[in-house]
């Protein structure tokens, strides 16, 4: 038994299923063993936060001790896990999944412009769901932790009708520096992190195709199915934007570029004016666009849980992005008023197209 | 309209189901608006943490300015809301499963010796739920944060196909003062904060008799009801404890008396020796182990989530206790050796009867 990789005895036995303490015991001595331990503490000039009891412990609180000032962010979300279309065409595994919970919260820390803390998981599973299975989402969860810089340090596990995944992630900012979505200025650049639009056209396709490949080549399919297996959160991004102040608001795209284009503005008061032609277009999302007949720009733009970011940074601090050494987009100006429009190639305006996530209809 | 309580306009609409936009704007303007700044910040001699921040803000994550040092704690908890038994026997509302949720989760900060610092809900709905059901389980999440002196601040809402309920406490203890499982040393005494049983005896009466109150005088049946529907984490004494350094180790009843002493004495290293005859036995626990033919013990140490406290303290602590002005059971002492062993009237000692939750069987 490797016990730091939390694997059964015998990988063969793929349909044990053992109860609740055993699970606990897995992940506390295998899976998340001295990973806190292995983990560097939280540090800038202002702050120090370390973990103290993590995910081993298996105590009824992860602990941490904090000294300096600062500011923590928290957040929470619910992930659909076995409900992702994507999952269920069997195009995502349970690592996957476990996988992607964990990237799903560390994006809304990322987007804060704070460094990543801690994470917390609620892993709840039928009483069908085997010990390999179960080992399959932590592993996720652990790798996925190790990749953007966190750390595992509990949550809850325990029986439910089906697999349901939530997470909280904890993260860290120097005083005063998380950025909300409220302050963008009227002047200000609108920047997006990368083309959009991947996850949805993912779904959007392989739902069609019922999770065939059909005439992508395998390079196009990978990228598709990548933007759920392995979501990329803006974790460097985000640190770096709020670590130097960068940035007056900023949201990550995972409500579609439509929606969080619409609700930055709205939560500063402002407008955007974004210019299409700046808008950058992914090559697989236009090949989909293609096939699926529909226009290229409603699939950019509607709901895809992509993960980028979108901010908003003071025109006389631009040039500092720079250091970054990675490709930004700088898609549009803030301008008084209410809304977002679109300047089109022909040079008329017009509202966004594409569908907002959340809206019922 | 009342904004302050996040009422609908008409109440008699019963069957509005606004869009998810919609719903935040009625959490953020109404249930949870200006609850963040009428919250007394979490402040002590060392640290301060103030809500930056809340669930009226409706950003990507709440934020928290911190300064000075101590130990932030963090937990999280599913519950399972109308997948309980009491709820599908129509005992519980919407409201109640919104308020259990918050008590589930304020319980393990206690645990920890923690004050409350803040709440975050994830609360996903089937598309048929109407605007009055969602609310009211808001409104039992904000009152339950108002009774248990801490803040919602966010977390995740959003389409599901059940309604899926889940949570995150945060806490503030001083430096070095939150109280873990595993401190207990041989010659402390194990203390117990109230009696337990009731909400096992609730769920496990009323499944029998579909929900009737039988035999009971109304005064019991709302007994055994409000285990469930107004739960009563131990927030005081919690905060006692961790305050003034008290307990060795503590853990919150919430697997059930026997569950609770097995993981505190498995966890320190240590055997507890528990007296049966000082063990607390609420009169309406041993109505209901008659009527169902169980005997009353079995009942008091088995599965049944009570959020009590259960922890050890130094012999030379103990008046210290008294300061509280408050029962609480010294039901035996910490002995060398493994495990809980609880001596009898008749002076023999026996294992402990009863099922520990989480044990497939």
């Amino acid at each position: 038994m490797s016990e730091n990789r939390g694997v059964l005895p015998d990988d063969s036995k793929s349909d044990v299923i053992s109860d609740e303490p055993e699970r606990v015991r897995l992940l506390s001595t295998g899976i998340f063993a001295a990973q806190s331990s292995a983990y560097t503490p939280t540090e800038d000039a202002h702050s120090s936060l370390r973990v103290s009891l993590g995910a081993d412990a298996a105590d009824d609180a992860a602990v941490f001790d904090f000294t300096g000032s600062g500011q923590l962010v928290a957040s929470s979300d619910y992930v659909r896990g076995t409900g992702f279309t994507m999952y269920e065409l069997g195009l995502l595994s349970s690592y996957d999944i476990g996988y992607y919970l964990v990237a799903a919260n560390v994006s809304d820390i990322a987007a804060m412009g704070a460094r990543q803390l801690a994470f917390l998981s609620v892993v709840r599973y039928p009483s069908d769901l085997s010990d390999n299975e179960f080992l399959a989402i932590f592993h996720g969860i652990r790798d996925a932790c190790s990749e953007f810089r966190t750390v595992n340090v509990g949550g809850d596990i325990g029986s439910e009708d089906r697999v349901i995944l939530s997470g909280t992630a904890l993260g860290v900012c120097a005083p005063g520096k998380a950025v909300s979505r409220s302050g963008a200025r009227i002047g200000d650049k609108v920047v997006l992190s990368r083309p959009t639009g991947l996850a949805g056209a993912a779904r959007d396709l392989f739902r069609v195709t019922c999770g065939e490949h059909g005439e992508l080549q395998s390079a196009e399919a990978d990228t598709l199915v990548h933007a759920w297996s392995r979501p990329r959160p803006e974790v460097e991004l985000g640190r770096f934007i709020g670590d130097n102040g960068l940035a007056t608001s900023c949201q990550d795209t995972s409500d579609g570029l439509k929606a969080t284009l619409e609700q930055l503005a709205s939560a500063s008061g402002v407008a955007f004016r974004i210019e299409e032609s700046l808008i950058p277009i992914d090559p697989v999302v236009e090949k989909v666009a293609r096939y699926l007949g529909r226009e290229t720009m409603d699939l950019v733009l509607s709901d895809s849980v992509d993960f980028g970011l979108v901010f908003t940074v003071a025109q006389d601090e631009v040039l500092m992005l720079d250091q970054l050494d990675r490709e930004l987009y700088f898609i549009g100006d803030v301008v008084s008023g209410a809304g977002v429009t679109l300047s089109a190639s022909n040079g008329l305006d017009k509202p966004l197209p594409g569908n907002a996530w959340k809206h019922l209809d």
